[in-house]
């Protein structure tokens, strides 16, 4: 697998600031953290280099926390401009940058930071972007340094975000909470780590730290599916189907939700500033590994850990989360089971749900409604539920 | 949740062709058909309209089909354009339409169908979406006759995209064989098991016809994730998080891949030529259900059916399908009983795949790299196998 | 000057369509049609090339001749677009090509003119630009051919331009009436008759024919000095200072008004579709004889033909055109004379205005004003105006 | 004519800075100054405001002086953007802003005055725009002050520029200088005078100070005639036909090439940004005084002052400025004389040029190749000139 990708050669470590260009092109480190929190990595996977863009879904997600959706949404969008990183991609009427994930898009997000002063700001940032990666990020100062001097494009795109209105406070604040976060450093174990956070519902699959809740690593990975890879991300996600984000430090995160997280680094880089063997890898850990989002999966186990003729009638035990799919294969058992039988005439039938782990919404209304429709044609069913599963969640969504 | 719905008001019943304003306003149909092939509905699910737009997908499933994605590619891209549904998108340099879902794209998409004629072309188109459905659809006259005589911005994105050489046949062939598609008539039930077709890995659930192969499957919806609902794709990915597509006759189609397909029908339509009570009822079911693609689900039912300790040594059942995660699982079972027992020393350990349904190739590398770790550690570790699941799959996996 | 031009290398030909390409690269024409109607040339100024664009002016006054500035302005508006020949540039809200000398607007502008099919409307656009010409022009039968098979993107326009409502007619009589203005043939000497004939107020200054009136000449040729060069217009006016026009064939005119009319030929083309020596003879014309519209002319010649004591008093003659300034220098020296002298007193002033041609309205109305005030203040000041030329001329000044 | 335009109603005081809101809507104030050094105005003709935008074409005189048209070409173009005045408009690849009437090429122009500090050069502006008016203009510090305040979007464009290599120095410094040329305080007539400076090839015809040579003076109308309006100069030249400055502060500023400066002022604004009556003034003094570009002129005074047959043979007194016409005129006159007579023979003829001012470059030419025809065909003619006037003019046009 290393192999396959170092072959690929090509790209460019990126210049436009001087620091970045001291970075060894031959670098390459790949690491994959399930979400269980293992961790198997290759090559340069503990090299450290600054995080830059790969920051971005990272405060997104910080932000989300700090404010709720909505009120972000009044500051920053969430369409694929269809333009490069730095382009303007302002929405007319609005003002908002068109996603996070553009950099006016990100510096608005940086400045929606809760805290008192840019200082405040960053240490929060670093903080949080430590508990996701399960370990303390340091500041790269002399890269800060040089994203200072040569930031005229971003203080541009501050300017016109603050004269459109989407950012609230000073240029220079923001733009300079925006450079430090780019300058954090990380390595390819600490992006799976920080993705498997993602993967994981929010919860560092290592540390076991609950860093953000559902609903906003759910936004997240939302955005970085259809943003993430800036005027790439339609064929990115034809071609790998995963959410993703990366940087010109060389560095890309991807997330397989419910599976695992994706750290890759290497630092020669594509004329839309992806890393060459990066991209290169995830491809083919996709593509090797089925992780694409829309891959299509054998039918799931089935829910019914047995099922057996008793004295009494049949016993049903079930188990494992019940989703939708679960539950219908669970109906057409039972609907089988509920076949007046020539001999016996109809048996009572009885579902033991202890073994249950968790039953999603759909499935809750689909077995109720299934009971009710049983008990009208003079089926017998109970349900045993000791762990009270069958319980409709209406608790909102969104953060 | 109809209700609910219903209570939505607002948006205008499409007039750009005189025969589509003749749709009822208050009709609203909704359907859901599983990967298992039941379908459940609700209200006018069986209420007739012209399929309009919802046909993109579809046809370029069809178009994949023929000539494979390299070659599709080479006419129409997969990029987000930002911008409205009959935008003119072409991209600078390639000429080629920004992606499928936005008119140009689909106007050039269906002249790929593979014919002799405009006539044998759409046969095929109509062939095609009817298996998808599983049903014979019928084309409307009156309102292909309208779009014919109405379609001039159309023909002036089929005459940009021959000049720009990623249209390759005529222009009236091309947009007389999309305004067809067009016009074929569906119902809210249709709509659901086409979705469901994709969402099941490209056979129809109901029919049980394969219609289109995995990969096509995959490749359609992840098109329909980034450009599906035009510039306001972002934000239905953060907010309903399906693949989809909408059209403006009151149709919209969204698939929740491996689980189901939904169908929606409302006239009405908002400023972006979405059937309003349409996507609030898709927004609805994906909150209530928790369909969105990047929802945390629990930890997955245990691969392990049984594991006892008899006499010759440990005996592991394994169950259902491996993945990365529910290799991982076992992984960890069998690492806590690989470690020396002070009583017994090292036991042997039997695993059983043969309930088993299939292993994912992560899961397969991962199983047999393990396999030669304890090997290595001096653990007696067999596998039975006798369905030969633990084959690595090296078939490619584009079309 | 040929030389100095004929030493400018570079440029290519045009191909887009077979028959422009056999076009010779070395012919090099020019001439110059002053508005007294003498015609000086150079070069291969009687070889024949297809007009192309350079049509556009002369059809769009044609069209201004048939239906008034305001309903032209309905369907083609008079904005540079900053961009190249082939744009869209459609105005966001109206539909209306951003002007006429873009593809999109000339092809609009050809089918407003008056005339019961396409065959007649091109009748009467070879009528008329044979008139500008002062000679019959042909049409080139296989260059239109070759432009009616290769015109997808101009079909593209015209079909955007009727969805956008500013193309009244069917497309295909549009584009074809269109084409085959562009494949009418012309010489050098025929662009500079042309080009005098604006010039020259819409009087072709050879035959004498009145072609079209003042104010289309002058709103023709403000639209050329904006937009005929497309997105080289603005430098062109700094560098060059002429309205001007070119084509594809090769050819350019340019029109200094009052004065001249420019002609040019030579088929190598640069970049954006300009003849490179035919802009470099033009910009040579201009700077070598200081035709550039905003060029400094020193104090034109006193309007006082004579000034002289006699027994009764100071007879002045004037003569010539009166504009602004020339009655500016007449009120001078008026007020002058009109001092008292000690030896004499007042002497009584006598104008003589039969010598003058026109008074342009500013110099009637300061002449009157000047009169009143002169006889408010005692002064005995006498006008002979035998010829009734101090008129106010109140008549519309737009067609 | 006061009358005429104070009855436009309609637009709204600038209210972007809150000083500008204070300015009295009634206002309404008009000059016209000749290039002979004559004013007219009427209304509120010396009512102070601030320049704003109207500063932009004579800094952008000021920097031609100190640097010369090529080196300013290399920071800011020449074409019409077809956008509004805050447009970005910065050119791909060369990132330079499109014209200096934009408020980005406006800024970058400002800070390329000579200069060592912001302060040092917008002392050189004020003394530079001081000249141009002819009087000592003074800073409005509450408008410059309200102006730093409300920057942001000048300093994103500014940022904008120095990103893409336009902007030379630091964006504060540019800003800074920017804010304060738009802050100086004039009145109508000033404007009037400023503009006739420029018609007057750039001599203020009041004081008679060269404030700039004639090269920069074509080169600033020319801008000013493509880029002057904004989005509407295209327009604005068909029913104008002058080259025009607007600013938010209500003034505007129209020339008259050879003839005369115009200054209006009217706070209320159109949507555009420009003043409504001021547009309704300009453009009513420009029909009722036939103040076009391209109106045309009846034929010029001939520069035959007399022409009387002597013994020795035909004397032929020449007068005023001999351009390509007049040239023309004298020609066809002499070649008439030139003809043999049946009763004397060829006679000689004798042309004074005494009376002539100046000979253009083209006429000189004419003259010198015709008098070699005439001398081949064995006409006897000399050339009485004792000024010099027929040499030719090779000096450089561009400063």
């Amino acid at each position: 697998m290393l192999d396959a990708v170092s072959s690929e050669t090509g790209g460019k470590v990126a210049d436009y600031i001087p620091e970045l260009a001291l970075a060894d092109p031959g670098d390459l480190g790949i690491a994959v953290t399930s979400v269980l929190g293992r961790t198997y990595f290759a090559g340069d996977a503990t090299a450290e280099f600054t995080i830059q863009s790969v920051s971005k879904p990272f405060v997104y997600a910080l932000v989300l926390s700090d404010r709720g959706l909505d009120e972000v949404a009044r500051h920053v969008g969430f369409e694929p401009s269809g333009e490069p990183f730095n382009a303007i991609s302002l929405e007319e009427g609005t003002g908002r940058p068109a996603n996070p994930m553009i950099n006016a898009g990100a510096i608005v997000t940086s400045s929606l930071v809760d805290g008192s002063s840019s200082q405040a700001r960053f240490e929060r940032i670093r903080s949080a972007l430590s508990a996701f990666a399960g370990r303390d990020l340091a500041l790269d100062d002399r890269v800060y340094a040089s994203e200072l001097q040569t930031g005229d494009r971003n203080r541009a795109l501050a300017y016109l975000a603050r004269a459109g209105g989407s950012l609230p406070g000073s240029v220079e604040d923001a733009v300079d909470g925006y450079f430090r976060q780019c300058s954090l450093r990380v390595n390819a174990v600490d992006l799976s780590v920080m993705a498997a956070t993602l993967a994981n519902g929010g919860v560092n699959p290592v540390t076991k730290e609950a860093v953000i809740d559902e609903a906003v690593a759910r936004i997240t990975m939302s955005v970085m599916a259809t943003c993430g890879m800036y005027d790439d991300s339609g064929e990115w996600m034809v071609r790998v189907g995963l959410p993703a984000k990366s940087g010109v430090g060389g560095g890309i995160v991807a997330v397989q939700s419910g599976e695992a997280g994706l750290g890759v680094y290497s630092p020669p880089l594509d004329a839309r500033g992806n890393s060459v063997r990066g991209v290169a890898a995830i491809r083919r850990l996709s593509e090797v590994f089925r992780m694409h989002l829309f891959d299509h999966h054998d039918e799931p186990p089935s829910p019914i850990a047995s099922s057996s003729r008793t004295g009494g009638g049949v016993d049903v035990r079930v188990r494992g989360e019940l989703d939708f799919i679960a539950a219908e294969q669970l109906l057409h058992h039972v609907r089988d089971l509920a076949e007046p039988v020539a001999s016996t005439g109809r048996e009572p039938i009885h579902l033991y749900l202890d073994g249950v782990t968790t039953v999603r919404p759909a499935a809750v209304r689909l077995l109720l409604a299934f009971a009710t429709e049983l008990a009208g044609e003079g089926v017998d069913l109970t349900m045993v539920d000791p762990n009270g599963v069958l319980v409709v969640d209406d608790s909102p969504t969104t953060p």
